[in-house]
């Protein structure tokens, strides 16, 4: 078993999959990227021995992801995505309109290469002239951002490798300072499963720094423990209400699935007091 | 790949569980039983190849297939529970009060043995007074059942195995038969990541015999595919309200999960249409 903390096993089932081919094994500065076929999914990416994405599903996780903020936000024009490099919440962050910049901060150029190659549909958006690439560490950005950011994306791939500085609360207080007044913020953090000390470690520490915090989650089927969760939080306004009128052509979330897919009020109240055991 | 029907596997996904003792390893004359110890789930019971049920986690799977349709009667008295030898759906059963009979009709008594033996609190409900066991295949059950069904559950361990017969239409035909004036019905229907095709032969089934017919989920770790479908119908009554109110004790279905887990209107729709592709 992998552990995140002392607390949990990152995941106590080990999945396994079938491999028609591998079109990529790369040992970058940061972590091994594997690009892998497989039968059912499509192509995957695995980082450190951990799927981050395959071609037939990676749809639930970045719309999941991108679009519950971005409609809780009443006119973004400027977002932060922080990993991501993979191209894919770039893709559902600039079928908004209005969008007039997005940050790409990514510590690992090697994705982006390896997305390129191997995600072309995904990779495409990292083209677009309202994307600037930084290729940095996002702890690093948050310290010091050009300007103030409507709705920021943490795409972390990796919540026990080294993308942990991505989890601490110095990150999380940077980032709230770079916000806009309307600002919204999101990023996964693991399985209602398998990871719940996790989530109520971000869950606390969000609450100390923001007004809004909140928590959604959607069923990813390659993820540890599957039942995923997304932490988001914001200065001012609540992320269970739109604030426009659903406009993105997606392929899962709409403006149902928004309503429908944040915690309950009564499991969130028994999850903030520790006292679900399972 | 194990194969679900022509159009899909089982489960694309191999999981892996560490062992630390197996308790049991019995070949019954349906299917090869094995309990094992596992450091995280604890007790494992597992039919060919297949995780059934953890003592860690098994209120997810027993409290979401009983509950919401036990709360969309409003007042069940007869239930017939097809499967389940292992007692933990009698013990959700027996929590309403107001409950007569309750037939547990389970095939393979070496399921029930080996409940009583290594899972005796779920057992436990198995010597229930109330509760009349029948040795004999659901199928033949529901075709000449003694008296009139209030709240009929299918518990059936597996779909690719024996057990297929409990997803058939003669099958949903004999029970809606047997179903009283108020009766509903509900059954798992596998994956909405990886069956689709099987909840979509289920929900289009039950629709040509029954008039109410609705789908909710639940996410389910040790469930290949996870986002686990429940397929429910009734008689009369739509079962997204509940006609009781909440008086369980739970673990984690209560009255705001049960107007949660319902798939959402849009994305049934779009389902029922065929039009997802995942």
């Amino acid at each position: 078993m992998i552990r995140l903390n002392d607390k949990e096993p990152f995941s106590p089932i080990e999945y396994a999959y079938e491999v028609d081919a591998v079109l990529l094994r790369k040992e970058s500065a940061f972590q091994e990227i594997l690009v892998v076929e497989n039968p059912y999914f499509g192509r995957m990416m695995v980082l450190d021995g951990i799927v981050q994405l395959t071609s037939r599903d990676e749809f639930f996780y970045h719309e999941m992801l991108t679009h519950v903020v971005m409609h809780a936000h009443p006119s973004p024009k400027t977002v932060a995505v922080v990993g991501g490099g993979d191209g894919a919440v770039l893709r559902e962050v600039l079928k908004h309109s209005g969008i007039e910049k997005v940050f790409l901060v990514e510590i690992d150029e090697e994705i982006i290469k390896a997305s390129k190659l191997f995600f072309p549909d995904m990779a495409a958006s990292l083209d677009d002239p309202r994307v600037e690439i930084k290729l940095m560490d996002g702890a690093e950005f948050v310290r010091a951002p050009e300007c103030y950011i409507d709705v920021f994306i943490v795409d972390a791939g990796d919540i026990v490798g080294f993308a942990k500085s991505l989890f601490a609360e110095e990150f999380f207080r940077s980032l709230a300072d770079s916000l806009g007044d309307d600002g919204v913020f999101v990023t996964h953090t693991g399985s209602m499963h398998f990871h719940r000390n996790m989530v109520l470690d971000v869950q606390s520490t969000l609450k100390e720094i923001l007004p809004v915090v909140d928590l959604y989650t959607a069923s990813l089927a390659t993820c540890p423990g599957n039942w995923w969760t997304f932490s988001a939080a914001s200065k001012k306004y609540g992320l269970r209400d739109m604030r426009r009128p659903f406009q993105v052509k997606t392929r899962y979330y709409d403006d149902e699935i928004h309503k429908q897919c944040f915690i309950t009020e009564k499991l969130y109240a028994k999850f903030m007091r520790g006292g679900l055991e399972w």
